[in-house]
């Protein structure tokens, strides 16, 4: 099963490299941390201060390409754990049919942020990664 | 009518917070410079250089979507300039007929070079900005 997730907080640092985004359970206390990029970790970080810009950033180009093309998207879900590596998909409906598309949880989380839709990590991962 | 354009070259600084990459013209002298962004401009220089990231970044997932949705990219096409601001459109084919995808010019010209589409530039843009 699948477990919805709030983003519960961007840790965006100019002296790191790597950036934090921590999810926590909607309906429940686990939570755990994710290692993004800077790039991703502004981007979801003005998308959750509303911050809007005037010509369509790339994860604005992801949304538009997808409403473009007759796809609705659904929500983000990260399925996978590998040799400490988190992989997710983009679910979009098209065509009455849900189509999964590969990307990385940064980017899923930076285009869930922007189209507005639920963040969901397979159970799998979650107890594998979660605190409470 | 539009332009056939080539990448010229991409000059990535460390130091300063906007990049530059310039196009020339494929049949003829004429070149102009973008100021763009500095991920943009590393997500454009590592795609020239062919480096391999093993999970998709976001402008192979923009790719990754217009394909997923059943899209074909053609090219992307740099249509106008307003106020000193350059506007972009990736241009796929779906269904049978081309769709127009509004974006800035260094996401386009990213994406153009991941998926390895030609980049154009109206008569009308390179006329007002172009050197030779």
């Amino acid at each position: 099963m699948n477990v919805h997730m709030a983003l519960r907080r961007i840790i965006v640092s100019e002296v790191h490299e790597h950036q934090l985004v921590e999810l926590r359970e909607v309906d429940g206390p686990r939570r755990f941390t994710i290692v993004i990029g800077f790039f991703e970790a502004t981007s979801i970080d003005r998308r959750v201060r509303k911050q809007v810009s005037e010509r369509p950033l790339t994860h604005d180009l992801v949304a538009g390409v997808i409403e473009e093309l007759g796809g609705e998207l659904r929500d983000i879900l990260i399925s996978d754990l590998r040799d400490g590596i988190y992989f997710a998909k983009l679910r979009v409906m098209v065509d009455g049919e849900i189509r999964e598309i590969d990307c990385r949880p940064s980017d899923a989380i930076a285009v869930a942020v922007t189209a507005d839709v639920p963040i969901y990590v397979s159970d799998e991962v979650l107890d594998e990664v979660a605190n409470e």
